[in-house]
């Protein structure tokens, strides 16, 4: 059926409302527009001073040991969510072993990194702050650090009002998870499965049927067009081991089932205009050529130039409108507060 | 005539309005509130265009090679326009030689950087972003990079406008001292000498009046309490090579004067009690200890632990109201954007 509808929208370039409306339909049984409120998180009921406090950690470089990288350093909101680098520098200089994925409408994905190794965002946003190739810094230190700052113990009390201990590290995560959640982008795509024919131009119509009619939406579907699911990378032609290292077995590292091995989530690809380079290893700076390479590798599809540039239009719609953040101002440290080190534990 | 003063404050436990007025009046001779709008900059009229695309500017990673630090890295103004390190951590891990001045209210200082080396912002601006240890860029790619993306092309148009060929290093530096320009904190210091008694404590009144007694304001005066003027770090004694490396032979290194040996500016005092550590070597926590060793490195004096508590208590008059930032949208990288590289070129 997507097939017949691709090729009616292609090759008589748009039937006019009924076949938009059909494609609308369509769309619509595949994808879901963005919540236009915040939505609820499992365990983690958001209150204006759980987001405010996760605002204020977010930006926080002091959740790392050296001070140098917050959440932000890698997730930065300033460039589409992420770091715009094939995967981050981190604490001694060390590289990261996968891109950064963005944390714009993170909070809708089903489970989070590459490998889905966390079930959410509270549970995401412990691993980078322990990570010795990122933030390096232990719990006991972040609570340490935390507690050393009057402020940050009153905006804990204040998101956490009904806890003796607010100032947890799980609580750390809610707090984030509470703001991340507020990082939704509404864009074209949006409006146009809303009800805005004029949303989406007539290249960017061609290549969300294109999309669905070829197998793309099969994996990368949603309200987040991906970001639950995983599937190998390669599955009809395995990618040269510059973009599909072999090193990294993706999600075989979490299951330690031989089925997944070089299994990765398909990847939301929301603002994936912005958030170049591509794949779990960076090493894709294209989008074109990021389209064509998983066309090839998934699809087993060569497509024609004019494919990729529909599919590219696609792409493009959604990227969404940023959040509006405001950058909060964080409390100075004291004397108990742990100081900065940026020597590396080998 | 301060010395009296002090005495009567601190012994008659403040006289009323007129021992207040007073000390009012003696402190406008010496200091000056913080201007109320955007102060004007030599050589480079600020403007609402010149303004958004410095805040663009400040905020953008790829103004360095490595793509992992911005002006914000090291001028991080959640957290007092500095960050809170010894010295800052640059390209390749390196570790700068001084310690972060805060960008907040630099508008204000008549020479930047501890040894002066550069006049203005706009100067100062170009520093960090060529140097090897901090951003590791070089103004070719600066300019190849922020010409690789349209947006940036229409913003320096807009703030540049009779420029045939707006998109120049030196033009990004004005920007972004355009934006520095807005980032003025007025303090309660300033509602003081703007008239408002309440503003200050008696502890703060009585510190004001030690601060200009005792001498500090001989060196730290003006509107930034500080940030003009060159003297000698130990004019009375040396402190120990902790704190005052001998390697570091400071204002020399721009006259190579033998007078200028271990001279530096004196530091604008705006907000200090946010910029910990402290001095050049930024090898003090502690803001009592650093008083401490101002008073006995510059003025011979061992203070009493009550008038530590006062100094330090106007001070932290000087904490301001931090500016109101909204996070800027950057422009996504283009086909013709240099790629980031984490290499560093010994």
């Amino acid at each position: 059926m997507y097939r017949l509808l691709m090729m009616s929208l292609v090759a008589s370039a748009i039937g006019g409302a009924a076949a938009a409306d059909d494609l609308r339909d369509a769309a619509l049984q595949t994808f879901k527009a963005l919540p236009s409120t915040v939505p609820a998180v499992q365990g983690n009921p958001i209150t204006a001073e759980k987001i405010d406090l996760g605002l204020a950690l977010f930006f926080d470089p002091r959740l790392s040991a050296s001070g140098v990288f917050s959440c932000y350093s890698c997730h930065n909101l300033t460039t589409g969510g992420d770091d715009n680098m094939e995967t981050s520098v981190g604490h001694g200089w060390q590289k990261g072993p996968r891109n950064a994925p963005t944390a714009l409408n993170a909070v809708l994905n089903e489970a989070q990194f590459w490998d889905g190794r966390a079930d959410d965002l509270k549970a995401q946003a412990k691993g980078p702050i322990q990570a010795g190739v990122e933030m390096a810094n232990t719990p006991d230190n972040v609570v340490v650090t935390l507690k050393s700052m009057p402020a940050y113990v009153d905006w804990f009390t204040a998101a956490f009002p009904d806890e003796a201990d607010p100032v947890t590290f799980d609580n750390m995560a809610k707090a984030i998870e509470a703001f991340e959640a507020t990082l939704l982008t509404p864009a074209p795509f949006d409006a146009w499965l809303n009800g805005d024919d004029a949303a989406l131009s007539e290249d960017a119509r061609a290549g969300l049927a294109l999309f669905m009619d070829k197998g793309c939406s099969a994996c990368h579907s949603g309200v987040n067009v991906g970001g639950h699911g995983y599937y190998p990378f390669g599955l009809i032609e395995k990618p040269g081991s510059e973009i599909l290292p072999e090193g990294d077995k993706g999600r075989f590292a979490v299951t330690e089932t031989a089925d997944d091995e070089y299994v990765f989530r398909a990847a939301p690809l929301r603002n994936i205009a912005l958030t170049a380079p591509y794949f779990h290893s960076g090493k894709v700076w294209d989008l074109p050529v990021a389209v064509e390479i998983m066309a090839e590798s998934q699809l087993g599809e060569a497509l024609k130039p004019e494919e990729v540039t529909q599919l590219v239009a696609f792409l493009d719609s959604l990227t969404g409108k940023m959040p509006e953040v405001a950058l909060p101002v964080l409390p100075a440290e004291t004397a108990t507060t742990p100081r900065p080190t940026s020597a590396v534990v080998q």
